[in-house]
């Protein structure tokens, strides 16, 4: 009786989902430190001791009132100022907080920009290998998926391909960098091809075409290497952001979208975005979050914890003659493997390792 | 460049919404002390003194991987398992944690459910008047609203309009007790009717039609009242709850769903409630708020302040000659205009006060 989407959703639901489900239920029959679980995305390294203090010294002095109360559906004009300043220092943007909207989590934020933009039958170009859920979340709106295929060698995204896949349709093109699960990161290089491929686009269809970059792993990068601030690239360019990684803080739901003034028809994204915040039923980013994450902009998680697991993955794991790119960044590590990847995971399993077949990424 | 689905909703957006947007401009120029208020349903009574001592508890002594990390999507299972004991308790029903799915409050919980139960053009019965976003969370999922329209004497929904409006194509029907905005609570007499009714009819189409409970205002009812149980009612049930108003928490996002085991296809409509939690961006509801809610099963807000407002508004305002039913729950007051509703608004306006227009609860 459920409905017909929802069927075919609940048949092919997450496999990282299932592996961590699979982790937990291991972990009581072997004991949590006898599962490997390399399932979910869920940070091991603890949120900074600043979070606990913020927390604390909220509930102690802010008005329960306020805390806990309705704010506006983009969230405390206070915060969305604080972050845009930061944002501002950080990559010298001009942000105010009418750039800002708080929300639950950069999945939240995804789906938010993704109401505003999406007509039925729209299209949405993604690049392989990429997160699952980008499928659903286009789904969600009635938009259809374009994939590009994957550069199996530098997994850097294919352009002459993306502009061949580039239509009268074309409505939104996401990014992730550092990308999940590659590592890679998106070079100032490829960003500027990028740009004019859509700038050439938008002038040849008379459309506009908005870039969603999805940054969960922004602050998870190794080496000297830096990330470029997409917005910087292209003028249409929506930032999804979550502090998920960055302030190890998955569960808690928190993160922002950027909606620069100088996209196509800015008051009506940013409006839009304000009732779908709403409507979506998030109505806005939990409160206690927005106030403790405002007193944490400059804290950052244990980045070397990161890269010295890097190292020990990905030079044993070579060493023994697996193939894979070396992740600049994110926390993930995208491995060839050598029989059926599905078939692989199942026989890792029985050691009580769990990892997630490369399919799952629509690796194709 | 928005959506067309967008454009409308933009244009239509919250009357509620723009009051409170309203009241806080005002507040700025005249202070929040001289700007009344009566627009959003923003609790006023402080949350519980218990809920600051078990954050603060809570940051203290749980392991932060634990705490801010990703759980089940369906929430912490002794979450759901303490919730469970909680209402089988109070109600006498026989609840588990996999009856019980964490959401980012009820906004939250019923696009959960929609999203599961409804195909394009399924139809959901809703009666006048009611909260506005209902309509808004059933256009996301492209079903058609039926209105049933409402008994200005009583304001208890009309039984035999409901019936005739029934067909093969009723999926949901939704419920508000106590009321918003009328304040009404439904009888067991009342509910015991809509229950044969639904039975018949499901029996006559041979269909599944489920009764969404929507009860934030659950805990608020004056007198000596009671709000019967409405899973007791009817076997087809799912509880859409939140704390927001019972425990003063509305900014923090946190309520659940009830999904009883003897809901036709209960696998199927449990196992897509998680995946529709995740893929609409939810993911899980915020983790610190289950930790703490769950400290707080048995706390309540002070319901003598919200009766002393009622008494206080009812009793001057029927004195000078308004007509209103007199609310037996929840915080608001459905007054009758003696102009036309939103010139009254307006006109309010000017003394800093900030009502709602009847029409935005599609009183027809």
């Amino acid at each position: 009786m459920i409905s017909e989407k929802m069927k075919a959703l609940v048949a092919g639901s997450s496999v990282t989902r299932a592996m961590f489900e699979e982790g937990n239920r291991l972990a009581k029959i072997y004991g949590r430190e006898n599962v490997y679980d390399f399932s979910l995305g869920n940070p091991n390294v603890p949120a900074p001791e600043k979070v606990k203090n913020a927390i604390i010294d909220i509930v102690n002095t802010v008005d329960p009132i306020k805390l806990h109360g309705y704010m506006s559906n983009a969230g405390y004009e206070e915060v969305r100022e604080k972050i845009a300043a930061s944002i501002n220092k950080r990559f010298g943007m001009n942000y105010g907080a009418n750039n800002i909207l708080m929300t639950v989590g950069a999945a939240g934020g995804l789906n938010v920009i993704l109401k505003v933009l999406l007509n039925p039958s729209d299209e949405v170009v993604v690049f392989a290998p990429f997160f699952g859920e980008y499928k659903n979340y286009v789904s969600n709106y009635d938009g259809n998926l374009v994939v590009v295929s994957p550069d199996t060698a530098t997994f850097q995204p294919k352009l002459d391909e993306f502009e061949a896949k580039i239509t009268a349709k074309t409505k939104v093109v996401i990014v992730n960098s550092p990308n999940n699960p590659s590592g890679v990161i998106y070079s100032e290089e490829t960003l500027t091809k990028l740009s004019e491929i859509l700038v050439k686009k938008e002038k040849e269809f008379g459309t506009s075409i908005y870039l969603v970059t999805d940054e969960p792993y922004r602050e998870l990068a190794y080496g000297n290497v830096t990330v470029p601030y997409v917005p910087k690239f292209y003028h249409n360019t929506v930032v999804g952001y979550s502090y998920s990684k960055s302030l190890s803080l998955p569960g808690e739901r928190i993160g922002y979208l950027v909606i620069p003034a100088e996209l196509d028809d800015y008051e009506d994204v940013w409006g839009g975005a304000c009732v779908a915040n709403r409507i979506l039923g998030f109505v806005n980013a939990p409160s206690l979050q927005q106030l403790f994450l405002a007193e944490c902009l400059d804290e950052s998680t244990d980045i070397s914890y990161y890269e010295r697991n890097r190292n020990t993955l990905y030079d044993g794991l070579t060493k023994i003659g697996y193939e894979c790119p070396s992740p600049e960044g994110a926390f993930y590590l995208f491995m060839k493997t050598p029989i059926d990847d599905k078939e692989f995971c199942e026989k890792a399993k029985k050691y009580n390792i769990l990892v997630v077949p490369g399919s799952a990424f629509i690796f194709r």
